[in-house]
């Protein structure tokens, strides 16, 4: 093992992160220093984190609120950009992992560090967004990942690890699911989830109502975009994080924003996950609306491939390449019209548009005033078919004459 | 205007229609063959069809049921390659105009006439797709569209019309919306729906149940997938039109398949349109279902692009040309291995797979017995996330020596 | 007929426009102003425009200088885009039309003009280009297409019109091939080369040497290349427009440039055209050589989208729409890192880059330097396939245990 | 290292695979197989081969002649896809690997051996291939890679190696090139390629004349395509690997072909090759040439798309896939429709298409005699530009009106 004088671990209080400070300490002989990212996990995750930290072997602890900036400047640009994993997944996990590693680097140079570590396994993701950022952003730092390292295996070895060391951790032997949250959204994997074939039981979720404990009556929720971003709630203005948190408030209760899908891992294999996004589900609604009115044929097909595009790069963690910066560049243009307002019915489950309007619209309420003769003449629908299918004509005609 | 000795006129026994066989007659002194599609429309609509046709002036009437063949050959094709218009359409009236156009041309074949005539306003999509459709299907025969060239213009006009002519019709003056049904979907514009800031009435929909008025039970539906089609329903087999029937009847009451968008017409401007979509949506959510299981991450991206692709196409009426050929071949060869059973869950206007398996998953339950050694050893993650950030790394450094 | 008093004509001393003028008093009643765009097209064209345009009952006549703006502001956002449609054309034609319509335009602002005309014939694509411009930068001003509105429809047909009323115009009776040049290019339609089944003929070209009479040694041309434009040949700096005149003065003599192709016209038919590119081609090659230093295989992939997606708008004059500005911010971003220099060889009408270099290579000539372990370690590589064919192996796997 | 008791090598005869025999032997002590794929590397190469295996310390040799299966089931197959690589590199050795793996996996199942052996470098792009295709169709086969596991790392080195087990070799301390060669091309990288500044030197070169060299009179060669396929030249039919072969005889002197390059490997760093394709360059032109006439704007536009992304699949060695396959049927609709005849010049490094027919083309001879009204009416030119144009022209007034 290379030598290391200083590792800079993004820390989270949990038991795996609990166990790997000693065991940088022990195995790479090096300070460690622990980083915690605020991305909005909660308060209860939060709580004493400083202490735990020090009390596992830490010389230092840095916890860096990134709410704000990470709905500004890492979930708005995937927003623009309409971006949705395989159709179905808002990739809460995948927009926090750009941030998380950016901070910790900037953590490492503060502190002098030559090494970063994280605490994901290598059977995932993360470790792969993690990574795939520092090597943009540090290529210098070596970078440790315990879990693809070390010999334990299980929850109970990495207790055994712990007690050994007289290490305080209040986690249990046993934990059914796996859990990552942020503002945006909590994910669970494992349990009875790992068969596709379970339904998944109530007690996966955990930020959301179920449909079926949510309200009776529908609650409508009126929202105002600008150039592509929520900047009012019920007609109040709210930051972008307040603005995330506020929904959430709202939309949670009614059971919006449940997500059961199996995806394809970065790494090849499939996975099976369960996923909350209360408010994230609420705003991504009312972009589409607004893309409904403003947007003309070509330029929602273009989108189209914006998002997939960009879904895919966000989920691998190719967040800080000249490729997002591209996409980017495609989406934030169409963002510039996005202005507008949205009501939206929330109902249990479910969130729907139910009224739209846009000083850009193309569908224009003074439509009809524009006059028929200015816009629209019917008699111009013919020669656009003639000319629009001339292909098939000529092809057909061809056909006849060779018969 | 050109000599016509005989035209088949594409016809529902409304009012439009019913105004277009005199107005054929007298204008262009020819004999009308009315010529009525069955495509699941109902009972109701098509009730007495040809007596009004003849009563109308048709020299015969032609009723040919498609409903089984339109589900075979039309709505299977479009379902496995995943389209959907604008993210949210599922092209029921879409769907329908290529076979109605093609059994059109054959009637026409038949009775040996010179021209095809239908009842689409100048201002909408669908006279784009029956003229495409015509174009290559029929490229010898004159097409005459009414609408685009007569001056009356109003429901009073076309009744003082017939009137005129002693011709009888059940139409009343008025008629809020303008509606297309067939057994996949009811379609509904007009009304308060021209303005996108009103919310739909409830007299807008009248296929499904409102999600408030929908069983407060949910219902769990079991469907078997067979090569991309849906082949049993709760253990009983069906035949495909008899199978969207049943699902038509499962999920209708649950409020299922409401749809509420501004799309973009291929004419260039904007409509908004409510669409019932009950059976369709949730056999999109089957097959959904068994792709997340079957299709690893470069396949499902794909797939998206067809799914573009073809949405767009479909809506667009280029059915019969060699670009359907060639995005269809592509989908079918993935539909091959869409085989499994999903089991779907109603509730209050929105379904969700909440189990699903298939023989030729990726997400295998007996993946742990492949053993660690075998498929996945978690020290290759290091390898693959070098590789894979490896551009990353390089321009970082290279921005580093820069410094 | 509407009323209309000022129409700005987009004129060019041919014979069709020559015969506009005096077509559209006649049968406007309308006071013409005459427009010329010079976007390079050589002094020839230009020489005593103005008094013809005069003589031809024109009355004023405005020449603008475009060709600077036309490098700077169409050729090279779309040459960044990389765009080449159906794989071929450099987009000469199409690229001019967006830039003569807003001069046109502006024109029609200045003089007080309710109406723009054009000379564009009515199974073309200018038609489309240039109305489509106007539509977005004049919807209030009305479009008069005279090819679709006359009877006139012969060379001899225009020279009678003309001497009935004595204007004078030296265009002779027969003119083979129909051609449109500007300082990028020129192209040929026409005579012979309606049938694909004739090569083209030598006095077909009339911009560059057949390979055959080119020089019998290479010429080596170092061009100097700075965020994706040309700014330096053999050492000296040029303008935009200077830079594309000096490599026109280079790469015509060998040859370089020409093409010869049947295309989809908008409009749904085909059509053969030959083009001569010579300078263009020359550019197109270097800049390609760079983005082969500097984008890695996602960028490249992705610019391929943006190329394809970027011709087909150019080629169907959407230039002035919000697709165009998404696609091009999307190739800025790139285009920000295109900084380097080539070297081609022009030889018998072929370029070819033979050195290239960039500061923002990832093909880095210091490569070794970074060292292997920093950088690559083979044994990685393992890791890497076994991950990347994964699915591969888990489907193959499954296979396996069902036989 | 787990246990091996046979292994199957893909043997050249040249230095590395000859002291991979020895090598698999002391460190795995299994039997070697050595398994030769003719794919048209050459008489010269292939001579001998069998002895020198043999005398390396093979058990058997397997010359297996993969000539006409490598050019009917790999290479026609991604021609008519109209892949090439990055826009330019023809895929000439990707295309080679997934039919040498199948047929080595053919050998080791026949001869019941339990692993696999290659001799590709670990910075390549062909170890990814290999190793993914016998992830398709052997899972269970081991994969021995020695240039990822032993030490040796010079020529140097593998010729004392050798000459301690006094095994035979032929091969040279010192080799400037790395060639990789079959019927379709030859590869060349290393020397003074390996810095992009450099033009490559004449002894780069093996199969080709320079254009220089070639012929001062140009060469017209015709062929006839049938479904996509090249099955004549100059009016004698070939089968296709003999068609290959004798398009080679006749392009290779006229110097078609040559390309020079910096490409993004699939393991992430860039590399510089050139390579020489004489015939295929040629096969690609004609079946582009025939694309030209048979397919319209849609259907081109689409066909981009499946070329790019068909390229970088079969770059990347994903030829056992359900991606292949689903894109392959999507270009074989094409390839239906591909059938003409096409003649091209060959003239001093250069082909180019000079004449073209086929009986599918939308451009026909005939095309005026479906008389205007048939098939063309200019006024429907105004109609289909209005209809076009509309979104820009809503937009366009709606910001006037906001003014």
């Amino acid at each position: 093992m290379s030598k290391i004088n200083k590792v800079v671990l993004a820390y989270s209080g949990g038991l795996d992160t609990s166990a790997i400070v000693p065991w940088l300490k022990e195995n790479y002989g090096c300070e460690v220093v622990a980083f915690v990212a605020d991305v909005g996990q909660g308060e209860e995750e939060l709580a004493g984190v400083e202490q735990k930290a020090i009390a596992s072997g830490a010389s230092a602890c840095y916890v860096v609120d990134l709410k704000e900036e990470m709905v500004s400047d890492y979930i708005y640009p995937t927003l623009k950009t309409g971006a949705t994993y395989e159709g179905t997944y808002l990739l809460g996990t995948s927009m926090a992992r750009p941030i998380i590693a950016k901070a910790q680097v900037e953590i490492a140079r503060k502190v002098g560090a030559d090494a970063l570590s994280h605490g994901c396994t290598g059977k995932g993701n993360d470790q792969v967004r993690f990574e795939s950022c520092f090597s943009a952003l540090a290529p210098d730092l070596k970078v440790i990942a315990p879990w693809r390292e070390w010999s334990l295996s299980s929850r109970e070895s990495l207790l055994d690890y712990l007690a050994e060391r007289n290490i305080p951790c209040a986690a249990s032997a046993t934990k059914i699911y796996s859990r990552d949250a942020n503002a945006w959204h909590i994910s669970h994997e494992g349990g009875e989830l790992e068969d596709p074939w379970n339904e998944p039981s109530s007690q996966v979720w955990t930020m959301t109502n179920s449909p079926e404990a949510a309200p009776d009556k529908p609650e409508y929720v009126s929202l105002l975009v600008e150039k592509g971003e929520i900047t009012a709630v019920n007609g109040e203005r709210y930051s972008p994080y307040q603005c995330l948190v506020k929904l959430n408030e709202i939309a949670a209760p009614h059971g919006v924003g449940r997500v059961d899908i199996v995806e394809n891992r970065l790494v090849g294999m499939k996975s099976r996950g369960c996923y909350e996004t209360p408010g994230g589900t609420v705003m991504m609604a009312a972009l589409q609306a607004i893309d409904e009115l403003i947007l003309d044929k070509s330029c929602r097909k273009w989108k189209a491939s914006l998002s997939e595009e960009f879904a895919h790069l966000v989920y691998d963690g190719r967040w800080f390449t000249p490729l997002k910066d591209s996409i980017l560049a495609a989406a934030e243009s169409f963002a510039q019209q996005a202005t507008g307002e949205v009501v939206l019915k929330l109902y249990k489950g479910h969130v729907q548009a139910v009224q739209k309007q846009s000083i850009n619209s193309l569908y224009s309420e003074d439509f009809a005033t524009f006059g028929e003769d200015d816009v629209y003449d019917q008699s111009h629908a013919e020669g656009f078919i003639r000319l629009f299918s001339l292909s098939s004509r000529i092809s057909a005609l061809n056909k006849l004459k060779q018969q």
